[in-house]
């Protein structure tokens, strides 16, 4: 998508040679409209494959996922981390660990909204090294709901997390393919 | 808004006398379409304030704060909450007591994206003792910039957090509120 890669490199801060912030347009300040096309364009990847549920993982996923929900018609999970008091009913768990924030915490999907007659679009902001994804695909399975792929904006393919799941025959579709990130340097693959 | 009222007595869930959970449609599964029409009520009542941003608190907020921005044509600003390794810029930050977790968590927003030309719309999907939205008129102070208002999607209003506020001079919006909730059933005010 080449006005989302436009925008990473013109918008784009890289610190160190892994962080990659893009909050003017995804995850800090949002463009709505900007948003609404990157959903469209996620779910006319996946036209044709039936889904009727996206997930996605709090908090910079929604608004991708609200997007992507849009175009396809569906319904939007998002799971939620940690363990709210307000939790009290049947629910697919997994733990993540965060790179950013170095601890592990739970995800949850209420067993409700979630089940073996569901095919479901994983969308998300980011694929790094692959640990809120594989979550994901974890809690799908727990569902027994048909895993369709995942939909992501950005890719840092050098952190290897895309190339494991590939592997293991998931669909991963990623707007924008990041190889390499160097000097403050963005390298597209 | 009857068609939210509709739905929260038919498919919200009060769990003792002050919890509503919403999680079909607005909390952890969102119905994009119906967010969208929630975001142009919230738009249509705060239409000629030219409004420049709109700004909520992750996580819940985000989608409805999305179909806000979209209905007035604006950029969408969501606080973040914690410490993040990757946040190393100027920012505005403020405490927020969560009681539904029981502990304090900052929130911020960087300083780059809020500045005094801004006016401010704030939308949440909850207005219970008014913490969260506390801390965010904090923010859009320290910014300098000017708020025009708030608005929400369900107010618990004998929580009190509303009342606080409006009675400080800050106009509020809220398209379903809650006057009572006893025995598992929610009354309008």
């Amino acid at each position: 998508m080449e006005e989302l890669k436009q925008r990473i490199q013109t918008e784009g801060r890289v610190i160190g040679d892994s962080i990659l912030k893009v909050d003017s347009f995804l995850n800090h300040q949002i463009e709505p409209e900007f948003i609404l096309k990157i959903g469209r364009e996620l779910a006319d990847r996946f036209r044709g494959e039936n889904i009727t549920k996206v997930l996605t993982i709090e908090a910079s996923g929604i608004a991708v996922a609200m997007a992507a929900g849009l175009a396809l018609g569906v319904k939007v999970i998002f799971a939620k981390k940690g363990h709210a008091s307000t939790q009290i009913e049947n629910m697919y768990t997994a733990p993540v660990y965060s790179f950013t924030r170095q601890e592990y915490v739970d995800i949850f999907v209420s067993a409700k909204y979630l089940t073996s007659r569901d095919s479901v679009l994983i969308v998300d902001d980011f694929l790094a090294h692959g640990q809120a994804l594989g979550a994901l695909v974890n809690i799908v399975e727990q569902s027994g709901a048909h895993l369709v792929g995942a939909g992501i904006v950005i890719e840092k393919q050098f952190q290897g997390g895309g190339k494991v799941l590939r592997e293991k025959g998931m669909r991963i579709e990623s707007l924008a393919m990041i190889s390499r990130m160097r000097e403050g340097k963005i390298e597209f693959g």
